[in-house]
């Protein structure tokens, strides 16, 4: 690495049904929510990095950003990579900071998935064969949950316990989607979505937006309260079609990710102060804890039933109520769990903040044509 | 700029109709062509950069390119980006190198356009409001032409002579979708598409792939035949949507992007000896003659009619055929174009090997949700 990268700056807006605003509404109000954090002038904005997979409707190119911001001339490139769009999309403005070539990059990332979810969430599983056996997001990762409930006498009340978390997380941070709490005995009561996953297991889906701002040091110095450095980025592509190697209980994109992040980084799982993970179901969460490094494998259901995973836990994962109660934008979600691993290192996450952070960890996995966890991102941020 | 970005060779297959190969197919055989001229293992590739505009069948994440390649545990992303996608895939991929994080990035992109461009070309036009009314590709570039016209007195002929050109081109270059040479009568009395437009004044409706690899200066020292450096990269974004102000016989993107390109390289259009230029539409070539600096504004149609693009000119306009002649995968265009470019730098184009090239340029713009030109990505580069 050459030079590095900072978080400058973010904008979030409230995750939720935003049926009365237009997807350019979206982006312009995380837009003006970023300028109003960071004192950046639009004219030092050098280059952005936008995150939507709603190509169909709204997206096909940076001029979205370009019309909704009044970002002209500015070079914007838009990043698609299933739900990691988001932090892929951060991943490749550091990129760019580091090659000395973009001072000030703008992420900027959003989704209409009220109108949009069931032809996007579709489309994520592959319509030719799969989808057509029933083999849907829910169905896929009802399979994981049973398949680690045998392998490792996982209990389904575990499993709830991380929606249990996630919810009162959600119930404190301001721009989640759901703010309610609920117990073990309210997940394991509601609605079968898919075997053994009910509807508290699930995320919703909402509308929403997100903004950073990645830069230079010297940036860095003269906007942001403290100086947050992206320590380490990683990216890893996989496919469960390529054999009969794969497992049903780990994602091995997430393995190869954060192993790319944390050599980068030069950190490990064990000096992670706070994680905003992929929870798009509950049992994704905890395996993730798993493929993280945060316990071991096969510990999962007992990291987040003992409250290792709470605010004051060992690592405080997902504060912000994550993808279950904030709700999952698909192409906002990476760049909105930065921004909030960036308010949990400045001290500025209110009645979530945890109590002495130093080192952030934010983390996606997306689906493939036809399997779960195809891809996956992870960025590590340290307080400097 | 910390370190340099060099093409370490390209993988190009045959544009054309290509009903019989799936879109892995074409991706596969685009990375194994590459393979094929250079000599790098798979092991080496450490990073991709993927273009597609298709997400609704083939994309939404990098994990499409670990499929066909075999490049598992890689981090890949898909880049979007309207017609210029491949161009900017391979903008990201040279950021990267450039950071210090990546010695050696495969850029890839693909298009299976006879499939499914109805749909991909009716996303480009907006479709809530100008589509309904007519203002269809040919539409908005047929106004243009009209324009241009009006303005400068460019002549119906001079137009055609775009054609003439690139057909010519067209039928020595061995990967071209269509081979026949055409007259200036033949494009003026072909079927009318979008007046003034015929139907050879519009590129044809083709599937591909294309590859390149970028990486280092000494990696380019080992496998690459003669040093081929980027030596600027542009991307700009407009929209017409802002205002009154935006010419119809101009595209402020392509200035822009180009502005910047040329800035980083240390180069200027007189320094130009070869182009790979967007010409979706006879016209379109034309005006970013202007645009690109070859010529003064208004004299775009004495230029190609005066055989100042020609192979021998002053600067070789699609030496490959171009879009009207060799097709335009969308994902798969401006990562040929760079290919392209090296072949020539490198002294490898064949029958249309143009004498004396030091310094290419490789083009493209396109659309975004209502209007043309509302994206522009300019690669410069040099034989060192």
């Amino acid at each position: 690495m050459t030079r590095d990268a900072y978080v400058l700056g973010r904008g979030m807006i409230d995750f939720g049904e935003r049926y009365e605003d237009s997807f350019d509404d979206l982006l312009e109000e995380a837009y003006l929510a970023l300028l109003d954090d960071v004192n950046v002038g639009s004219d030092e904005i050098d280059a952005a990095w936008y995150g939507t997979l709603d190509v169909a409707d709204e997206g096909m190119s940076g001029a979205a950003v370009a019309h909704a911001t009044g970002l002209f001339e500015t070079p914007i490139t838009q990043v698609v990579n299933a739900c990691a769009t988001g932090s892929d999309a951060v991943r490749n403005a550091v990129l760019a900071v580091e090659s000395g070539q973009v001072d000030c990059a703008l992420v900027i990332g959003a989704e209409k998935m009220r109108d949009t979810a069931e032809g996007l969430i579709s489309l994520a599983a592959e319509k030719r064969v799969w989808r057509g056996r029933g083999v849907t997001m829910p169905a896929f990762f009802g399979m994981r949950a049973t398949r680690h409930m045998e392998e490792y006498g996982t209990t389904r009340e575990q499993i709830a316990e991380v929606s249990v978390k996630n919810h009162r997380h959600g119930s404190m941070y301001p721009h989640a989607h759901y703010k309610f709490e609920c117990s073990v005995d309210d997940v394991l009561s509601s609605t079968t979505i898919s075997e053994p996953l009910n509807l508290y297991d699930c995320c919703p889906v909402t509308d929403g937006a997100a903004a950073v701002l990645i830069g230079t040091e010297d940036l860095a110095r003269e906007h942001a309260p403290e100086l947050v450095r992206v320590a380490g980025t990683g990216l890893s592509s996989d496919s469960f079609v390529r054999g009969n190697d794969a497992s049903l209980t780990h994602f091995p994109a997430t393995r190869d990710a954060s192993s790319r992040a944390y050599e980068a980084s030069g950190y490990g799982p064990e000096d992670v102060d706070v994680a905003e993970v992929h929870d798009c179901f509950s049992i994704t969460e905890l395996v993730t804890y798993e493929d993280l490094g945060f316990c071991e494998v096969g510990d999962g259901g007992r990291f987040v039933a003992e409250g290792r995973a709470d605010l004051d836990g060992e690592v405080a994962v997902n504060p912000s109520g994550g993808l279950l109660a904030k709700g999952h934008p698909i192409g906002a979600t990476g760049v909105a769990q930065v921004a909030e691993i960036y308010e949990q290192l400045i001290g500025q996450a209110g009645d979530v903040q945890v109590d002495g952070v130093e080192v952030g960890l934010q983390h996606n996995i997306g689906v493939g044509r036809n399997a779960t966890g195809s891809v996956s991102c992870v960025n590590v941020l340290e307080r400097v």
